[in-house]
């Protein structure tokens, strides 16, 4: 492309009325607040490169604290406290190995990561006939053969799903029950071919979830080069063996925090707005876009709203949830408080699906509101990329609030396709995060919440 | 995000009529098609890392034109053939260099590339006084202090637009005819800033058209850290000086190609749909978003509407067009020789905006043929990423098919957010481009040449 010789846009697909007009002329001060004087890339690239990753537990866990708490306070929260709550202490250990061997001893290594939550696999550990299991119904049929085996799912990511979090909804219970449904046959540990349509080899880590009945055994993830290798090496020779060392282990619950900062409502001071992302993230990498990305998107409502002066009716809470990747303990914990101190809780907006460009919101509501916000607000965000609200939950750490108090929720939708290239990975780092994509997210979320507070649901 | 909490997915807005019906099971082949046996990715891998940059006139070009004959065979072309066209042939020559100098000769490099179509400086390069202009208007006022100076143009790409491509309109001309308009006050050299949001400091290149009345002086680009350091230096202290050595020169014109290939059509074979990308590119780079992304989303709908078994009614033509970054000489040859001809072009798309997720079509029609086509084929398009049909000019490429024949033309839509970030530059590489990001492009393309070949326009 050599010049401008055509003329394009987002639509604006209808007439506005006077209260949109001046909506519309309210956005666009938010816009140009966050595209001209925005602090969210600046924030995460804090984040990123003094804090780093921050598992629960973790040093960083700390680290990110501390920054959230001055970081709220800088963007000009009115009041900034931390609550409580244990977490769980999942450490790597040190260095997973892994080999692929050949009869006469021919050994590959493979790029492995161990999951989250497993248990290591002892220091000398783990080398055993590999067995190919492509999905959960062969696993069945072949459940005689497990015994003293490595159990290797090589189940695809689906490449028909359009959005890829469907692909991920369909692969990710291999990773979550594939360790346990190996222990139940007596295998030796579980492998499983990564959770993503990426072109590279990176493994991705993400948490397990044992079944309290059955052994423990040790689990990893390779990456798609590696997983594509084992699978035709196993397919042309029975007699592959693999060699996994990991060295996890979970150690006793901590102390860990969600940090919190506020704009107190002028009319409603006691009736909250959540807005928010989770601050702990996966120990490869920094946890850019997961979710460092939501952690600032939030941080930059509130201080683009306060910025140009808004005064909002109800409180807005930013909320930097604790444990969300290997517990949930966080979103729970702000949940149980709220309504154990009886809090009327009006709105829960996360973004924990990347700093993508924004596409949409997922809300739950039922469809005549839908439809009205569709047909009322859709034509204030077209001109920021969000054209759709789409039936659904939030994210996992405002699921809490619609369980216990039945608080409406939503989660931003940005644009999926490469949320899995780098999703609990090491390359989950700022160079992939686009500077402006982050800053439409903060756009539309603050638009949201400004809606919201103006209009109710 | 540690797992699938919520649901959402792309809308599917009104109840689909039978045709509309038909036509979305026939779609949804196309992306199964183009999602699971996709040969896009692939043939961009090979033009970018075996072929790699290929302006006009360079050897690349030559190897560039054989890779789209072979590719468009081997990819189900009815027939292939190239046709010829003289094409512009200026080279780089060599290394550009520039140096800050403030005084007592302190000297800091500056990252620094020549324009397209400039001349150089010769081999000593030019050292003289530099002068900080931000915008046309100061340099009309400052006209009597540029005589012997360096123009540096600091004209900022407007964060504002949330398009990007506005800001690239707003901003182009100072690369463009900035040069010019600094040699009619007597400047020696042009330095621009480059046209760009990214957060590195890459210098873009891109032409620049000297007006035939002034003197053709030598003019670059810096990146924006560098644009930045220039123009603080300069407001500190007017003593700076700025050393600029480029090797660029125009040579005479040479002959290239547009490379086409079709699918015969099965009803009306005279009548012709053309889609195209630009097959030259910038030389620091390997031209993988620009354009090479257009010209693989091109060959794809051929491949795959052939792979899935349709007989078009009219005449599908790729065209890989030539010299689209400094003269648009294929695409004013191509519609030349169509008029010439006595063709008939019922329709003409291009993409080369990238190849980032899309988000629409710009094309040229009447309000009610768009307000028609909104109606009925949005709700096809949109599972898939697409949803607006904005009223606007095709590429730059098919222009001319308007201009002569008077053909509606069109072009894909993609995200904008990162297309400034690679565009001209050294980053413009495979690395930076996402596998499925591009087949969204490939399958909204072929489906839309699918309705206009079905339905007309």
């Amino acid at each position: 492309m050599c010049r401008l010789l055509f003329t394009f846009g987002f639509i604006l697909s209808s007439v506005l009325s006077f209260s949109q007009s001046e909506d519309s002329v309210f956005i666009r001060k938010i816009a140009d607040e966050i595209l001209v004087n925005g602090k969210a890339y600046s924030n995460l690239h804090e984040l990123t490169k003094t804090v780093g990753g921050r598992l629960s537990g973790s040093p960083g866990m700390y680290k990110a604290e501390a920054w959230g708490m001055k970081t709220l306070k800088d963007m000009g929260a009115d009041k900034v406290w931390l609550q409580e709550c244990m977490v769980p202490h999942w450490v790597r250990g040190g260095k997973d190995e892994a080999k692929l061997i050949l009869p006469g001893n021919k050994e590959t290594p493979l790029d492995v990561i161990a999951l989250g939550n497993s248990v290591g696999t002892g220091s000398k550990g783990v080398t055993a006939r590999a067995i190919l299991i492509n999905n959960k119904a062969e696993l069945e049929q072949r459940k005689d053969e497990l015994k003293g085996k490595i159990v290797f799912y090589n189940y695809k990511f689906n490449p028909r799903f359009i959005q890829t979090f469907y692909s991920y909804g369909d692969a990710v219970i291999y990773r979550e029950l594939g360790a346990s449904w190996a222990a139940k046959y007596g295998a030796l540990a579980m492998i499983t071919r990564s959770m993503t349509h990426s072109v590279d080899n990176i493994p991705h880590t993400g948490s397990l979830d044992y079944i309290d009945s059955l052994a423990k055994i040790p689990a990893a993830a390779i990456g798609l080069w590696d997983a594509d290798k084992l699978a035709k090496a196993i397919s042309d020779n029975k007699e592959v063996k693999v060699f996994l060392r990991t060295n996890a282990k979970m150690l006793p619950d901590t102390l860990g925090h969600n940090v919190i900062g506020e704009l107190t409502g002028s009319e409603f001071p006691g009736e909250y707005i959540t807005v928010g992302g989770h601050l702990d993230s996966w120990d490869p990498a920094e946890g850019a876009h997961d979710d460092g990305a939501g952690c600032v998107h939030a941080i930059e409502v509130l201080r683009a709203l306060k910025a140009i002066g808004y005064k909002p009716r109800h409180t807005i809470r930013v909320v930097l949830f604790a444990n969300e990747e290997n517990g949930l303990r966080g979103g729970t914990k702000y949940a149980e408080e709220a309504k154990a101190k009886n809090e009327k809780h009006i709105f829960g907006l996360e973004s924990d699906a990347g700093g993508f460009t924004p596409r949409g919101f997922s809300i739950g509501l039922p469809e005549d509101k839908l439809e009205k916000i569709r047909k009322e607000w859709l034509p204030l965000l077209e001109n920021y990329g969000v054209y759709q609200f789409v039936k659904g939950g939030g994210g996992a750490d405002v699921g809490p609030l619609k369980e216990l108090l039945g608080t409406p929720v939503s989660e931003l939708i940005p644009d999926s396709q490469r949320y899995f290239d780098y999703h609990h990975t090491r390359n989950d780092v700022l160079a992939n995060v686009n500077k402006r994509e982050l800053e439409l997210g903060c756009i539309n979320m603050a638009a949201l919440i400004y809606l919201v507070d103006k209009y109710g649901l």
